[in-house]
């Protein structure tokens, strides 16, 4: 078994590269070719921590891929980050262990990333006014970088709760090349931003329908597991479009199923990403429509970018 | 993280104190103190192969498991073993990697057959006349070898379809000292031996009631997935004593749930092993009843079992 840790994957990993094998995936996703067992969750209370694994086959792939993921929210505290992980690649031929990618998190970060590029790449307005982000963290930071080979629009508005972070935030975006505008005001962002990217872990809805410019597209990325939701019931209602990374998982959790909870919406609207991206759904007609991505992280992405990376190591 | 390979771990591990750790996750199971996520299971219809993720924490511990084996059926025709597969121990306080055991399935090898042991030091019949086994792989080995500390008796019948293998088989057992009788009559291994254990494959019955000696022990460790059978119904609903390591898994697969399927016996009379072994049930309570243990593997061996090696390890 290869052992690879962060340095090289991160020095070995191209983003354009992950983003296609990720495009596939979600592909192959959609049209039933991968195996995706059910997630395993740990919530570890004393701890304040949890742990998923995901694992998923591509099927007629010579590889599968088990993910083990953690966030452990009081970890900044004594001086450790708050989210680690790693990947295990295994042969679908011989069960044998292939590598194991140390990646600290780091490749589940860039997965989920991608998935909002190649979201924006579909559905983001002709026209970008300016982005906005939700949050301040890592995917918050992540979402913007791997946003600016989709647009020109070099004007970024970030929301978050504090200033200190938000001035961290100012320094990394300005670091980009960009016009940074920060503010406490949800309302700011979706009155002068059209594609907006949501990261946060909040539990109430942040953002509202009618603040919302005309043609704006929102990625919502933060609600990954039950109980969270940063997007307003009424504002996925009255989206004209309605993508999800998947069906299944976004009917459980994610911004959606607050929508069909409430009834404000049928599954029937509900478009899987992969199948936008085979052709085989209506994405934006015009640049009025409001647009939707809702991505809870589906495990097809884990196993597209682990056997990349491994690929990508094994060449340097 | 910490590497373990096998060399390094099964010099490590010291048997007896492994089945302590077993035994104390046995008891912390039915008492409802860990934390099992449903299994992953995957099945590789093109090259024969099969994977499950099994993963546990128990409730107070420091550190939780992961564990992945892997089956690959057609792997002996080139020169690779069946079974792989690793385990990953990872900390409930800050979510870290802390062990990675490259096992190759040695562990997973060891945890079944000491659950056997532990089994037998409950429910065997005080006088066994003589160990029958019923299968001639690898974990028809460890049986055996792990019985040995719990009774005196030197003679084993040994149940298989093919010559070379009971042939390879009698080699081993004779080196562990024992007097061997080879058979592919499974009658005869009923009618002579009063303390069982089957390890096969088997997906239909193997073992009839009417075979049996009075106060004979079975222990069943080969239907560790649905469609797997080694035990006629009727003999599981003939048992006085019938223990499961699971009442939840065991309903769904395992000798018991054939039972239980057909009708022939009520899920009440089920007794966990934990219950067992913390004295919350009645085991045997004379040398004429029939005992039975159904054993389909649970992830709190492997979560005790890692958690033991890696400390074993580190002592080293």
């Amino acid at each position: 078994m290869k052992l690879f840790d962060l340095p090289c994957i991160a020095a070995a990993v191209d983003p354009a590269e992950a983003a296609e094998q990720i495009r596939l995936g979600f592909i192959a996703y959609s049209q039933g070719r991968v195996k995706v067992p059910p997630v395993q969750n740990f919530v570890f209370a004393p701890a304040n921590g949890d742990c998923c694994v995901k694992s998923a086959w591509v099927e007629g792939s010579d590889s599968f891929t088990v993910k083990i993921s953690t966030g452990f929210y009081d970890n900044p505290t004594r001086g450790l980050p708050s989210n680690d992980g790693l990947m295990l690649v295994l042969s679908a031929l011989t069960g044998q262990p292939l590598a194991l990618l140390q990646d600290e998190g780091w490749l589940t970060g860039l997965r989920t990333a991608l998935a909002g590029q190649i979201v924006a790449r579909a559905l983001a307005p002709a026209q970008v006014e300016a982005i906005g982000i939700f949050g301040t963290g890592s995917q918050a930071r992540l979402q913007l970088e791997h946003l600016l080979p989709v647009t020109d629009c070099r004007h970024v508005l970030v929301w978050g709760r504090h200033d200190e972070a938000l001035h961290r935030y100012r320094e990394f975006a300005e670091g980009l090349g960009l016009r940074v505008t920060t503010t406490r005001h949800a309302e700011e962002v979706a009155r002068q931003a059209n594609l907006i990217v949501t990261t946060t872990p909040s539990r109430e809805a942040l953002l509202q329908r009618q603040w919302l410019r005309p043609g704006s597209h929102i990625t919502a990325v933060g609600a990954d597991s039950p109980g969270k939701q940063e997007l307003d019931a009424q504002l996925v209602a009255a989206a004209e479009v309605i993508v999800v990374d998947s069906i299944a998982q976004c009917s459980l959790y994610g911004e959606v199923s607050h929508a069909l909870k409430a009834g404000l919406i049928e599954r029937s609207r509900l478009l899987e990403l992969g199948q936008l991206l085979a052709g085989e759904g209506q994405g934006r007609r015009d640049d009025r429509q409001i647009t939707l991505a809702d991505l809870t992280g589906v495990a097809v992405q884990d196993a597209q970018i682990a056997r990349y990376a491994v690929q990508a190591c094994s060449r340097v």
